[in-house]
């Protein structure tokens, strides 16, 4: 079996680009020639979430937000998204109500519409999702593959947090003295789309943009690899979120590298010209640079990138 | 578990509509206040595929093939279309170079793109595909709710192809003494969407049209009961795929039924005024009248509705 990475490259070396489209595979979504970005990501029970941690209302909520996400880093807003449920014997009418009574918030709170979609029988519980997004007047999506050099990297809140909560599902005993750690948990079951701050950061002249779905240094590696550019990630500048250090520390883990290829995060990392005035909640966390294309981690001015840069869905 | 008909119409139930969105859920693709048409339909093997009987080229075929018919149903043309593969772990590279080469093939002949999507582990395999569509200059897509009285009822080309390949498939026995046996098969293994048929018969003033993906006799009563109209189809008029009526007598079974109900055809059914001219391949199968809502099959004058209309995925 070969890895989900190189399994895209395999894909995108393949695809044709007719009529009508901007940018094809490679970005958090693809962009129409009139500037609709387009998206479909799927979770699969037992690879993105579990059924015995997660309820069904969590796992549609993680589903309809990780696309919301990708209209996020595009700097758009979301339309429409179309629903296609693949559903296992046992699952029930009044489950799948519960999925889409929580679609449905997620999707009255950003002002989009379930337009339609799939039901099919399987053996296990998948959820895809596809999302139409449309950027605000007068603004340009934001490609992960334009960034500049000298460009700052800045990230729209903290980090770790749905990481932690992992490690909390996964060994509650972790929890034991760290207030935050149900909050922590709550992150990984509900991840929360940054879709205002991706309008934003496209207003004011972000240059490039992604959404931190695999970890930071994964991500940021696959913008700086996209611009052509190195992108250098400042480990001790990382926005901690609350809860992460206590829990990495009960864990035996580092809480930087923890914060930086956890993954699931969903915040924006943005590249953002050095003229730009920097809104109080982002957080500069590195820069782009001429260079041999890809991300480096640094503490203290020394390269400790770690030889795993963050999460893929298929294994190598 | 609850049929998919009847969850079906649970999510339509609850779904809002939001701004930007002109129709939502309950046609064969939404429609955006521009005119964009989108769908999403998902392929699961052992559900609308068997890996034992399908190649990884059929199976993603089919599964680009099927939006095709929906974007086709709705009178517009493919723009885009997003991937989504659930690959279990015995599925090598080359067999998804292979699924690839064949959504290209079909993408190509249809002047569309395939744009993005998601890889992702998953013990069965599943292809999403969500696809974009526009009307051409002037036209506004055809819905199915929008049936008048005394349309006529059309199908844009023979029937039972697809239902008598998967018989042949499930008995190859039944192939002996019928030329036209692999024929059938390789039509149930290729569908072929119907997009120029449609953007036609849109233009042509069609007043609504379906696709004919689960049998005649459904996808009509959903037409009908859409419309709030009665639909007559008079099961003598149909027109037989050649090697139909051989392999349904081989079967033992009614070729006119096995036609009306057999599904996967991707015909499309379209109701057109009186006034509008016959194109030549366009086969009349019925009517459109005012009565209690829904589908009646006639023969010889009499009502032969049988209890089964056709094909759900998910059984009831």
């Amino acid at each position: 079996m070969d890895g989900e990475l190189e399994l895209i490259r395999r894909i995108a070396d393949r695809a044709g680009v007719r009529g009508g489209v901007a940018t094809g595979i490679g970005d958090d979504a693809a962009v129409l020639d009139d500037g609709t970005v387009l998206a479909l990501d799927m979770v699969v029970d037992g690879v993105h979430v579990r059924r015995a941690t997660h309820s069904f209302g969590d796992i549609a909520h993680t589903a309809l937000a990780v696309n919301l996400s990708d209209v996020a880093a595009m700097g758009a807003l979301p339309v429409a998204a179309l629903i296609g449920l693949g559903l296992p014997e046992d699952v029930r009418g009044d489950d799948v109500d519960a999925m889409y009574a929580d679609m449905e918030d997620l999707a009255d709170a950003h002002g989009m519409s379930i337009v339609g979609g799939d039901v099919s029988a399987s053996p296990v519980l998948t959820v895809s999702v596809a999302i139409v997004g449309r950027p605000t007047a007068g603004i340009r999506p934001v490609l992960r593959s334009t960034g500049r050099p000298g460009d700052t990297l800045v990230v729209t809140g903290p980090l770790g947090a749905s990481a932690a909560g992992l490690m909390v599902l996964r060994d509650p005993a972790l929890a034991a003295g760290i207030p935050e750690a149900d909050a922590l948990v709550k992150t990984h079951l509900r991840p929360r789309p940054r879709v205002a701050d991706g309008v934003h950061l496209a207003e004011a002249g972000a240059t490039a943009m992604i959404d931190i779905s695999d970890g930071l240094l994964l991500d940021a590696d696959r913008m700086a690899r996209a611009s052509g550019l190195a992108a250098d990630i400042d480990l001790e500048a990382l926005p901690m979120a609350p809860g992460v250090v206590a829990t990495a520390g009960a864990a035996g883990v580092d809480p930087a590298l923890l914060a930086a290829t956890g993954g699931e995060d969903y915040q924006l990392l943005a590249a953002i010209p050095p003229s730009a005035g920097l809104e109080p909640h982002l957080t500069v966390v590195g820069q782009l640079r001429d260079g041999d294309p890809g991300v480096r981690a640094m503490r203290s001015g020394r390269d400790v990138t770690p030889a795993r840069l963050g999460w893929e869905h298929r294994g190598a």
